[in-house]
Order: structure tokens, then sequence, then C-alpha cells
């Protein structure tokens, strides 16, 4: 098997949610899984975690079916990090009833050497000195370096924060995280102090509202699917984020001002994998979707959003 | 002048705003007139309305100079509709600090034979039993029939409100108020619910985060335009509707499954006058911009927007 082209970092986990359509208890999920398994309908990703000895071998089986790379997966002594949620209140906002962090708390990510030249790198959301770590590894600048980050580190390690997102080229933040960081409160402000950090693309997550992506040459905005039953959000995001970057490793595109057909479609990738992520708990949509329906649903996103622009010099009609 | 194309029933009023970029004092406001001045740009909007004898002869220029047809507008005995509020804490929810309804209370629109056949109907936000006599009066079935309201006629008037979503083509409504008189949760099942009477067209109006467009052949969903200052929200959704209305009397289109194209065009035109009017206190900016702003706003939602579809018969990547 080839080597990966993008590498992703982050929680493997055992969650259990509750949602107004019904609960699950100790499903595969986490960024890492999510996110290569969303990046591997597009390219071979391989992931950076660790999980503890009692995961389970079909989980393995599922992540190598989908393409993933698990060279990097340690198995480490104890349980694999559990984290248990609830959406019965709100479908836009976990309550998170319980966090068992287990092999988590002591994960600190050794890259291989083979791992080490990885063209495209996601950092998902763990402790910022982890992704700085991991960053510092690197013995090519990748092509591409992504991160994630939450409410939780912009309290507690906001100066290694700072430092991460002033050397990524993309940062994906929600629009709440986007304001606590900036402290400015609109979404065009908030995108602009972050830009100033020297990222070249941000991704302004919105939940329900889709995304806005900011880049020094353009903004663009893509809405979320519209859908009659969103039954777990969970990793929603992340599937954005694998969904994202491995279309950009697929094409083999940067993020620069000249990249910015190749950014747009990205950015609509990764609203096709979140709407997947959301339609069933867990990894059951997403890991069970063809090429044929991610196609599909990518025009359904043209359709959703086109319109006839002006044609050449002529304008709006006049009264 | 020719006859208006497109009749507009709605409150006129003097509005004190504050906002967190300053405030202002009986400035000219009103469904009536944010609808009326927006849809000027495109064709010839008439205004059905109420005035005191207070009312500015300014006021009434303005409207001219706009192309408004002022034949509509009643002068009675006492003082214009005041109205009070205030964005300092949340600029996407007004707090009322004051209502005067003044000769607005017992405003009975009464439409002129000329008036009656209008071919585009947009009844503003009033009682819908209000609402319904308009329509009633109307000699000819207009081509396009819309309608806007909000969650106190909801609450209290429920059923005549109901009976005027059954008559419509099309309704414009926010996502709270959509919610609220469905009793659905999510966008797309109150949507579901509310085309069942038997509307051609639902507009769900989501501020700052734009706007999703329903009709039973499609679905369409435009953001808001990015901006760094919102000054005034106060009559987005009634410039919105104005251009809506008014793009399509002026390429006299109906909201029918072929006029696909215009109704997604005609929402685009919307939120540019959306987005001009709350760039400043109430009509500064709207009531000066050009045609070459409009257009170059215009494209600046196609850019916003656009992304390559996929080629014909080609997918995305795949591993």
């Amino acid at each position: 098997m080839a080597d990966p082209t993008i590498l992703v970092v982050g929680s493997v986990a055992y969650d259990s949610v509750a949602s107004p359509e019904g609960e699950r208890t100790e499903q595969l999920g986490g960024t890492a899984v999510f996110s290569s398994i969303a990046s591997g309908y597009l390219t071979r990703p391989g992931v950076v975690g660790v999980v503890g000895s009692d995961f389970r071998d079909e989980d393995i089986r599922l992540l190598k079916d989908h393409g993933v790379d698990v060279s990097g997966l340690e198995i480490a002594e104890g349980n694999t990090f559990r984290w248990s949620g609830s959406y019965v209140d709100d479908l836009n906002m976990a309550v998170t009833l319980d966090t068992q962090l287990n092999v988590f708390e002591t994960f600190n990510p050794t890259l291989s050497s083979d791992q080490a030249d990885t063209p495209y790198l996601f950092l998902g959301n763990i402790d910022p000195d982890l992704q700085l770590s991991v960053l510092n590894q690197m013995t090519i600048r990748p092509r591409v370096v992504a991160c994630d980050t939450m409410n939780l580190w912009i309290d507690i390690k906001k100066e290694p924060l700072t430092q991460l997102i002033d050397q990524v080229d993309v940062l994906l933040i929600n629009e709440a995280e986007a304001a606590q960081f900036t402290g400015e409160n609109s979404i065009v402000n908030s995108a602009s102090a972050l830009l100033d950090h020297g990222l070249k693309t941000l991704i302004i997550k919105r939940g329900e509202y889709g995304a806005a992506i900011f880049h020094d040459s353009f903004s663009f905005a893509v809405p979320a699917y519209p859908m009659a039953r969103v039954v777990d959000p969970t990793g929603a995001g992340d599937s954005f984020a694998g969904g994202f970057m491995g279309y950009l490793a697929a094409v083999n595109s940067g993020v620069e001002a000249e990249d910015a057909e190749a950014i747009r479609r990205a950015a609509v990738v990764g609203s096709v994998m979140a709407s997947f992520a959301v339609e069933e708990f867990g990894l059951e949509r997403l890991r069970n979707v063809t090429q044929a329906e991610i196609n599909e649903r990518f025009t359904g996103f043209v359709n959703l959003t086109r319109f006839h622009p002006l044609g050449g010099g002529q304008g709006l009609p006049t009264p």
C-alpha cells in the first residue's frame, strides 16, 4: 500500500450519545476516526492516535476497510478514551455527561520517519502543545497543515495555541470560539483578526448554518445541507475537516490564492461529509456511503446554491 | 407615470433606534417604506399605508424620488406610527422600547380601482385580517402575492393568518416564527408543513445567516453578505422582500416550478437589498445606492457562493 497522503492526529474514542432520535453506547468515534474515514473516500489517510487494550478488532478492521493506514495507532495498556454526551435538549450543542481520558491522558504522539514527510497534515483538536510537537516532528514542511481547536484550549492554553495558529495554513474553528479567541463579535472582524496570524485559509464552522471560508483573496460561504432529520451531530466538524483536507490532498492543491477553486470545492466536499456524518449515529452512515452518493450530494450542494450570474456587461433590470 | 407593477402594503413609521454604532431619532422607516424603496431600484412600486399630519414633506419627496407611487399613502389626523428599539445588546434581535400606533391603530387599507389590479402584491407584516381584506379587494388575482408576518399574529391571530397563508403564493417568515407556527423544530420540517398550506415559495429568513428558499421543486440557500460592520438591522427583512418581489415584477415572473431561475435570482436581489439596508441607520445607505453598486454586490454574492460543479460524468477523486 502506498504511503498516506494525509496524516490525521487526534482522539480515537468510544462515544455514548443520546439524541432525540435515540441513543448508542460505546460506538467508535473521535476526531481521528471521523476525519480519516471521511478523507478515505478521496485519498489515503494515516491516523496517529492511541487506543486501549480494550479496542475492538472490528474497529481496526473498519478503519482498514476504509483505506486508513493504522500503523500510527498506538495500542496502550488501559482503556480507550470514552466520551458520553447528550443532544436531547439541543441538537446544536452537546452536553457532556462524562469524559474518561484513560490512555488518551498520556497521549504523546511520536511520528515514524515514514509519517514525518506526509504532505498533508490535519492536527485535530487536542492540547495545542501536542499539536505543536507533531508539527515540529515533520521532517519536511507539509504542503498544507490544518488544525482544529476548542474553547478549553483558548481558556487554558492560549499561548501555545497562538503559536500553533501562527504556523499552520488552515484553521478550523467554530463561530463562538473564533469570537472567544479574538474578542471580536462579528464574523468578519473575527476572521480578519485570525487571518492576521498568517493563516492562509480560515474555516469558521456554523453548525446548522454551514461554514464560512475566509482567505486573503476571497470569501466563500457554503450552507449546511437541509435535512429533515439530524440524528447525531457528533463528528460533523471532523468529517468536514477530513473531506476538506482529503480533497486538497487528492488534487494535490495548496491553499494559496491560485488554489481558490480547489479550496471552494474542498469546503463543499467537507460539507458533504459532514452532512452524511449527522444522518445516523456515529459512523453508521458515513462508513456506508458510496462514491455515487457522495457525488450525488455534491451535486445537491450545487443545486442548493447556484443561481445565474449577470451576463457580460448586463445589469439587473431597472424601472 | 405608468401604473405601479407592485403594490406594497404595510407600516410607514418614524423609528428611533439605538445600536452599538450610535443612535437615531424619528428616522423614516416601516415595512412599506423599506420594501418600496428597495423594489424601486427594479420596478415601479406603489405604497399603501397611512401617516399622520406630522409626516414630513421631505419624506414624501424621498419616496417619490425613488419612483414610489404615493397615491395610496393616506394622510390622517394625528401622528405617524412611532417605534423605538435597541440593538445595543444583540444586533440580531431588537428590544422594543416603545410603540405608539397613533394613526396606524385604525389603519384599514382601501384600494383604489387602479391599485386593485396591480400584478404583484406584497402584504407586509400587519394584522392578518387587514392582509386578507387587501387581498380580497384585488379585482384581478395578482400574478404573485407575498406576505410577511410576526410572532404576535401567530400568538393572537392564528386563524386568519392561516387563512391568509392558504391563499398567498409566497410567505416570508423568520426561522423562529416558522417553528412557532408549525410546531416543528427543524427548518426542513417547518418548511414542509408550511408548503402543505399551498404556498408556492417559502422564504425562511435567518438573519446573519441569510435565507433559505423552499419550493416544491427545489431548495435554495443564500448567505447573508459578510460585513465588518452592521449598523442597524431595522428593515432588513422588508428590504429583502422588496428586492425579491421587485425582481420578480421587473422580469414578469411567477413562482411556479418553471420560474425557478427567477426565484433564485430574486432571492439574491433580496439579499443584496438587505445587505445595503443594514450598513447604515434607517434608509441612510439604501436610499443612496447606485445601480452600479447593486450590480456589483450581486456579483459579490456570485463570488461568495460559486464553486465548480462536477464535469459531465466526472466524479470527485477517489483514493
